[in-house]
């Protein structure tokens, strides 16, 4: 049988097979799986208001379409800064609402939805929970767009299996991108795998996103995997920026600075056009 | 630094230089972490009453301490068999009544703690949860057995922070269960990672249990890999059952027969007598 | 201590702290690590005189700069073609001699150096033998260009440590290729790790191939693989392809049809532009 | 088609579809795939006569049967320690014939084979030449036996695909060493893969050793996995064993010392006989 069939001649929702044309999602002014490639950038974590400004002053600047940032935490242990919650779902939607940007942050609790769904555009599902079906689920019932990230070590066809939950739900503003897997080089987080954009474009009618900053964990990495992300034909990139990585309260080893960020976009402009796409 | 400390001085909850003597998890007549060899064991999914039957009363009179089957199942499509959810509970709870065991299930969801908590003696989290920090703090709060298996992909370090989340809430009732990590190997499912158990008993006062049929998808192996467990240290084993493995609805081709699971009993107990513990 | 230093103030030859100017290997014409995006092609193995010509006339007339093919095949298999041996090695000559195309093929015994010396203009060493030091050892003896495959799940650390083993040995016409590495992902051959080619480019001053073809194992994934090895840094590629596929002795699944090839070097070349380098 | 066939109807000489019976290598008064389980012990490397006497003295004492350590050292930095060559050859051999304990020691060059073979009673293949198809063709020509230790990151297939190779050429006084796989866990240096010997106990009539050493890297846990071992169905381990490790020139963190050892062969016994074996 196929990949991706339900049965013979019923194929699943998130394939080519049932939609051929490219799924579009439509946030405010911006598309994602359209001509433009789409940069979403910003902290790991929504630390204060002053920062989460400063950022999305300066990658707006740069070019950067919609901001990021967590106000829900997933960390290995329990003694880790954990995020501000819904005082920082707060400050990250009046940013965002400032500079006109759409924002993006993780929902970790199905508790949290109806709170994350009022501050924010975009819900993300983070790699740890990419099988916590019973939050896929209940992503399933509502009206906003999901990014659904690869699980640590997460095969192609368990993540496109994860996405059938959340369309089979009946929410089809959905989004997948790409965040590395596990393995067993040390000198990197995680090993970025561009196949796998490769294949679900093909598979799947589905944007792709490329985290490079979580995929490489290494900030001189983060433009050369953003490119290359670009030229297999990832739909866009998701890019962790801090004003001071030095001081980020997380992830400060591959957060870009403003300035390494502005630069990221004058590399990858002239990539998206030989592509035959668009940055801005 | 070493390991499992919070800062200089301060030792994790989690490990032995927080408590030197091993836990010990009293559940009805069993404890798990003394010096028996506990050994669980059920079907994959709760199907219906009369296998829930059939299975127990065998595996009881081989000499298993406890029941395990799933109401709730973490399956990677949507449209499989999810369980049957509140009914399954009644009929595990039922049946483990009746025969007089403790029963274990998976619990996916937050929201039903109450029911899982009412109708069984362990939570277990799966694999695919293992860092689903939601749950994990809620079931920090619960007064009841939780037994956390390794994630997928998990580090050890990972898989005792995710246990440092359920102890800093106030659980000390926490059951560790090994069930093979990712690999390329294809002709077994996970590969199963004793070298993790002999580190965790070393590291932790936790009891650790291993559950070779998810560890290698496997039937023949499930014995080798069983033994292989109890000589490596571990406290326990949980293990797939089914009376009729060819049309179990989840997990068949890695469920012993009754008569496979007695066999494993049989070969079990010179191991364990051998590890100075016993078996009955 | 740094990474890739022998001791305190002591770098090791491969890497950028001993030589800070990229090395740039000659070989006939092309230069490998200047300017120009080196494209070498041709099918897995040498199978006879006739194909080895069809697809040079071809992959020549879209534009490779390089053709490739074994005569020496590491086969997992015992019962599987070997290879044509030295008469591949006369077949490969001619070929590359007629068609003005200097050739590269794999060496799989230090006993056939002089042979493959006095055919090929580039020896390769494959994943397989990454760690066969005493191959290393005589091949840092040669005055060739050996071009080094990272092993199947090598790190970068072990990769460079091995290209050191033929630096130090005298011979720094060195060429590293990274062709993926194992993981537990099913739908691919192996994951293409594009960071690997960034951090080597950053730490060493060796030229990178990729070989997308080894690497994904996928003929529709070749293309956008071989784009992304170019956006993210590397110096050329080597691609798998075959006058009919469908008939090849070996790697069929993999090789680009000759059409194919010569769409991917138009894919190509505005992305080497884009780049600041060039394909031609 | 079943596992390990060539053809329908055709199975390969490694498969118990070929041979019924386990393969029994005889060396000297040693059996390996009988009752016995053998115990082979020595340091990672010979450094010296002395050390050699020491650690061939005390292990003999505590009951191994074989003496191991090498001559030619595989090692990732051509800047480490090489081994000491034919010298360290001559040194092992005088060692074994004095304790009278046959000798096994790896094999790295084919060159060195009349070398080795007339020093050594085994032949060892490390993980890092199990696909050096050229050395395993000529050791498929000797009348000696040959140790085949698994690939870093080899599957079971290619690994009993290259003892294949070996079978094939000949030579069918073959043992299989499995040490470990690679994976993402950090707190250990591979992944001891016991699963791999009950599925290749079960498909072939080879022996299996298993090398507790190097696939934990870790002292503390060289017990625990030999124990494991042989439960799991091992015909016997091979330990590394130094009398000051701290001194070791290589692998000191995972040698035991001769009282660690001691203490290994007390544990293994009864799990031994528990298996319905014998360790004297």
């Amino acid at each position: 049988m196929a990949r991706l069939q339900l049965k013979e001649g019923q194929a699943m929702l998130v394939s080519r097979a049932h939609q051929e044309e490219n799924s579009q999602i439509k946030i405010k002014g911006c598309v994602i799986g359209g001509e433009q490639i789409v940069v979403v950038a910003g902290p790991c974590a929504v630390e204060n208001e002053e920062i989460m400004k400063e950022t999305a002053f300066k990658v707006r600047g740069s070019g950067a379409h919609m901001l990021r940032a967590g106000a829900y935490k997933p960390r290995t242990s329990p003694y880790s800064f954990q995020g501000l919650g819904e005082q920082g779902l707060k400050i990250l939607a009046r940013v965002g609402e400032e500079m006109n940007m759409p924002v993006v942050t993780e929902i970790m609790d199905a508790e949290d939805i109806p709170a994350v769904s009022e501050y924010a555009d975009i819900l993300q599902v983070g790699a740890r929970n990419m099988q916590n079906f019973s939050l896929l689920k209940k992503l399933g019932k509502i009206n906003k767009p999901v990014v659904l990230k690869r699980g640590m070590s997460a095969t192609i066809e368990e993540w496109l299996m994860a996405a059938e939950y959340i369309l089979a739900g009946g929410n089809n503003q959905l989004i997948l991108c790409e965040r590395g897997i596990r393995s067993a080089e040390p000198w990197t987080r995680n090993t970025l795998d561009l196949a796998a954009v490769g294949m679900v474009k093909e598979l799947s009618h589905l944007p792709v996103l490329v985290d490079p900053s979580h995929a490489t964990g290494v900030r001189s990495l983060v433009a050369p995997m953003a490119r290359a992300a670009v030229a297999a034909g990832a739909d866009g990139i998701m890019v962790e920026v801090h004003p001071h990585p030095e001081k980020a309260l997380s992830d400060g080893d591959q957060s870009l600075t403003p300035k390494g960020f502005s630069q990221l976009m004058r590399e990858i402009e002239p990539l998206a056009r030989a592509m035959g796409r668009r940055l801005r």
